[in-house]
């Protein structure tokens, strides 16, 4: 093989209950990065469309990554990268991670897969560290998985992927406004109560049970946050207004992707997930804020390749 | 029907992460308790074996069970009750829930199934609260539903069955010591840190995976608790040798049963669990502290019917 072209997908992160260890991929977003083998030795960034992102190799999370694999899988030729954002970095929905997901993946394909889906994660991972400074798993893992994934733990990483019920849907919007990491970081309690944390993790075990039995009750039931959303979300304009839209025509719930400013939906069938779209864009169309939407299944297959030679 | 006769499990609640919110049921270890119906209106205590408890109807878990129930459907008839305890109470075996639940199951039969499971659980929590003072469903939902179940939520009260892989075994050991359950609950932490809470719901959400999807080594990763065990087990003498020994023998981990003292032990497989069995039982009998142990598959049923006529 010379030459791989993939897509990667999208990813919601904190989902929910499941802060810091719940995420899933989206079907209908992502970047698509096409990767070729050059003669002369060398990780090079060729083109970067859809974003103002570094062509320095150290810098770029996907030459980073990169460059990290060829260390421990050391070759005789060079690679060129080249990038089409599908999506904005900093909305939320793993702008990054979809960079390096997508080419820890496709560097694997040019190699003959010497490496396991643990492994690229673990790549993978270190383009988190690049891109944002720590090496969180959970939208790496859902990007390379593809479906509902759970970081289990991190010491030695355990990724447990969850079955994905037929019927659940995305519904997502991005309202253009930024948050910063650092404020979503400083928001968040150092302590919680008991109580609550036993709340919350009653919720995760109901909606891991849910998403296994594809008991859309239960899900919606648990799909809940009483410990993270409450501090963070009035970083994010009027998201209990998108939220409560969402609820009442029809979403399972809602809650903050990532640390922000996209806000997720997930809905129980095509019909009820594009009223949830209309009901939330015409809440939103006359506040004042660009936005964007988007609509979509969730991704089971995770990053997927479009064509090789 | 005049009378029936019901064996209602013991269950082990707090099962290591899931503090508070998931539980199961024991097959070799219960109450066999008989409702027989009187001509004279009123409940009544007619005998108990096996544990000092009160005769006193609107004491005793079971007839106290009984009268609420027959609060919401009145009948023309009295019902006597006698009861056989197989385990003692105060070993953190969900004694007086397996009253509780026996009495509530037993009575619905009684009156020929006016009420559903979730029903049936509300009513075997107001034996908790009699007993103990809170009304809580972990160990009564066990009992009543069989297998594992998760209190998703309680308000509105939501109980979800989880799967049992066909291998799991339990071993348990009681030590003979009180813990009581003001000093249980006087250990606990008001507040935790977020990041363990986080570690602790991860480890739920892997918890209820591994049950599902029956593997055992995401089950064996799962089965910890960071946040109770370790102020607990203080209370229970020679936690950490039995638990070190349970996991060196073959278990998939160990953890406090309920508040304790009892320790219990999940293991896959009759062999290995017969191991850990012994290697606990070698470790414990030099201690000076008498104890009893269980060896049992998990019981999948719930509250079963022994003879009725």
């Amino acid at each position: 093989m010379k030459q791989i072209k993939i897509f990667s997908p999208a990813t919601v992160a904190n989902v929910s209950c499941g802060f810091d260890c719940l995420g899933f991929a989206v079907n209908n977003l992502g970047d698509t990065m096409t990767f070729t083998k050059t003669s002369n030795k060398g990780v090079k960034i060729t083109g970067i469309k859809g974003a103002n992102l570094p062509y320095d190799s150290e810098k770029n999370v996907a030459s980073a990554v990169t460059l990290l694999m060829l260390e421990k899988h050391p070759v005789d030729f060079g690679i060129d990268i080249s990038i089409e954002k599908g999506y904005a970095p900093g909305s939320g929905l793993g702008s990054s991670a979809a960079s390096a997901a997508g080419a820890a993946f496709a560097i694997n394909e040019l190699l003959n897969r010497p490496f396991t889906q643990l492994e690229l994660t673990k790549f993978a991972m270190y383009g988190e560290k690049i891109a944002c400074g720590s090496a969180i798993a959970d939208n790496v893992a859902a990007a390379i998985y593809g479906g509902f994934i759970l970081v289990q733990q991190y010491e030695p990483l355990s990724i447990v992927k969850i079955p994905v019920p037929k019927e659940l849907m995305l519904v997502a919007i991005h309202p253009q406004v930024k948050v910063r990491t650092k404020d979503a970081r400083e928001v968040l309690p150092e302590k919680v109560l008991l109580t609550d944390a036993v709340t919350q993790w009653a919720n995760v075990g109901g909606l891991i049970s849910g998403l296994y039995s594809e008991n859309y009750e239960v899900i919606a039931n648990s799909l809940k946050d009483i410990i993270v959303e409450p501090v963070r979300k009035h970083l994010i304009p009027h998201f209990d207004l998108v939220k409560e839209v969402a609820i009442n025509s029809g979403a399972l719930s809602a809650g903050i992707s990532g640390s922000g400013p996209t806000i997720f939906a997930l809905c129980k069938g095509e019909e009820i997930a594009k009223n949830v779209y209309d009901a939330i864009e015409n809440s939103y169309k006359d506040k004042g804020i660009d936005f964007t939407m988007v609509y979509s299944k969730i991704n089971t297959e995770g990053v997927k390749i479009l064509e090789q030679n």
